[in-house]
């Protein structure tokens, strides 16, 4: 079967998803499309708005035949290494071709699979250089920056984007392959990432989430489909967790926080001194705000101390559980093609070690309310034989 | 001064706590009524009602000259370790009697001063038969009860009272001292200890407790002095704890709960387990509830979890600090003659390593609502001129 691959959080799913996989379908005259999708907790450093089965839900009633749940250890994290996560598995699963949404106007001016080959080949001098440009005060996303116009000035490198950040980084990722997939990147169309109205047909996922906060659902019902539409009953934000973090950060001694994943440069004293003087989270955020670290960085620190993710946590590639969501019967014709070459977990078992921290991750995202259903043990993956609503 | 000194919880402060002040300093005719006072979290293993200041605010109101503060590390225990803190307080003071109240109806029933020496005396003899007739089944005290009954038949020994227990605690204690202190006991009146029905002229605490936390407020007036009654406002709960508590239990990992203190015999495995299943805190007290773990272990074990206290915390009686949380002008008086033999804090400042856990206690206390006031930092003793209202 010819297959493409996306990667996604769907946070939540809306028409510029939909929009997004069919035209992934349609450009690569694929048989299936397979989803890589963050959980409960995001590659920004936030709790999803409403769980991964609802999410992988309205997907496959819109145009994904198949998702695959990204763990949380890889997807909380920063481009690099998010990258290195989604796109292992769909390697590993063999996809054809790999599409992203970017926000570079002309889909053509970038060759990824260009870049991607390039950075593999100057490896070597673009870490030399980054080392000797290094600037003390600093982030790591704008020294890379640097380097890159560096290295590639001819390239409209627009690195204000999340989303062109992350497709660099899957070209690159993808090109450390024996046989990189073929690498087709869409114009998102109608809405910026960053935009915040709703006034045109598409709107972002940002602005349907900052509506949905703010009371008014009715607002975005022209802007996802009626899955996603009925599933928006109970809204999750990172709010909803602050007395769960200031508890942690308030009992926890300093050299527990240290054990903390990505937790250095003396942040643990920083944390524990600023949350005693904050009513919530955006205060909080706001209060640790330097020059070094971005927001997207202080929020998943602030996600590894919530989820007490620690240092000897993280995983190796090759122990990356394959969660599946949910299919359709494309999903499940593709499966069974791939059966002998992954090992696929359809549920969830009392013993699944590889699976400790989403488990753990999951039960403390359903602390937001009591009205989230349990995520793991015993859910057996959607089923959905039409994946048109 | 002639001081006579009482080891107190006050949860809240009721009219048979006045008659107890009044009282221990009619028998020993002293000029100042010293009370060492729980903190914030008691010995049964739960939060105070209302917070220490308002108690010893009542106190000072009612017959109490000088509130210590009991630091959380010795008042959440057994009899005995907060028999050894609350004693050493006041040898430390040189306090010449010791008052309790009994629930034995005879006041002259027991001499606790020769019993204490008796104890010392053959200590040896009661660790070994305590190690010979040990069964697997039983809790500590049910088997310490045996023992002192083969030892001290004639004595009328009351096991199923905690204060009765407490009181040989206190006696046992105290006869370690080169000085011990002369120990009154005095008939608790009207009202058994266990006793929950508010008909009589005094009401137990328990009795109090539980009418307040079931919204009866106007029942208790008559039963508590004005300055209790008008500060029970924000009434506090181990169930305002319980999705902190769950979330820690959740978060951790079993290794970690391994080394709260007094966790053992695989308690924590059984923990994480129950608490998944359970709605409220009640409920997960049932379930976790043995032969060998009695109501009282297993509430303070699940307040040393959740305050993160440890088993390398555990502080000598020497680190400990002497708190002041208020007195009267004969209180201070007393203080004065004291200044040169105890170190005493009035004002807590942000590097008092030896209240480290009493202020990571009081700070989690605070998260039952967002209207009890900051406990420590820049608190001073509270004055009260007169002891009465």
């Amino acid at each position: 079967m010819k297959s493409v691959g996306l990667i996604v959080e769907y946070n939540p799913f809306h028409n510029g998803h939909k929009y997004h996989a069919q035209k992934a379908r349609e450009k690569t005259n694929a048989d299936v499309v397979i989803a890589v999708m963050s959980g409960n907790f995001l590659q920004r450093g936030e709790p999803a708005i409403i769980d991964k089965w609802q999410r992988a839900n309205a997907a496959l009633l819109n145009g994904v035949d198949l998702v695959i749940e990204l763990p949380v250890e890889f997807a909380v994290q920063s481009a690099d290494y998010f990258a290195q996560g989604s796109i292992y598995f769909l390697q590993k699963l063999g996809i054809d071709t790999l599409v992203f949404g970017t926000d570079i106007i002309s889909e053509k001016a970038i060759d990824y699979e260009a870049f991607g080959c390039q950075v593999i080949v100057k490896q070597k001098e673009i870490d030399k250089y980054f080392q000797q440009s290094k600037k003390k005060d600093q982030g790591f996303s704008t020294q890379m920056t640097a380097v890159y116009r560096h290295f590639f000035p001819e390239m409209p490198l627009d690195f204000t984007s999340p989303n062109h950040l992350l497709g660099l980084a899957y070209a690159r990722e993808n090109a450390k392959y024996q046989t990189p997939m073929k690498i087709i990147a869409i114009s998102r169309i109608g809405s910026n990432f960053h935009e915040e109205n709703l006034a045109k047909k598409f709107a972002s996922a940002t602005a349907i989430r900052q509506n949905l906060l703010a009371g008014k659902k009715e607002k975005i019902k022209n802007f996802v489909p009626d899955a996603t539409f009925t599933s928006l009953q109970n809204l999750v934000c990172w709010e909803d967790y602050f007395s769960l973090l200031k508890y942690r950060v308030l009992s926890a001694k300093t050299s527990e926080l240290s054990q903390i994943y990505q937790m250095n440069e003396g942040f643990e004293y920083r944390l524990q001194e600023k949350i005693k003087k904050v009513k919530n989270f955006a205060d909080l955020v706001n209060q640790l705000k330097t020059k070094r670290y971005t927001y997207a960085r202080i929020r998943r620190l602030l996600t590894y101390v919530l989820l007490n993710i620690q240092k000897e946590e993280k995983i190796e590639k090759s122990e990356i559980p394959f969660r599946i969501l949910g299919f359709t019967d494309q999903g499940r014709a593709f499966l069974k093609e791939k059966k002998d070459t992954v090992s696929l977990i359809s549920k969830v078992g009392h013993l699944q070690s590889n699976m400790k921290t989403v488990i753990k991750a999951d039960a403390i995202y359903q602390m937001a309310t009591n009205k989230i259903p349990e995520q793991n043990y015993g859910r057996i993956p959607i089923y959905n034989s039409q994946n048109c609503e």
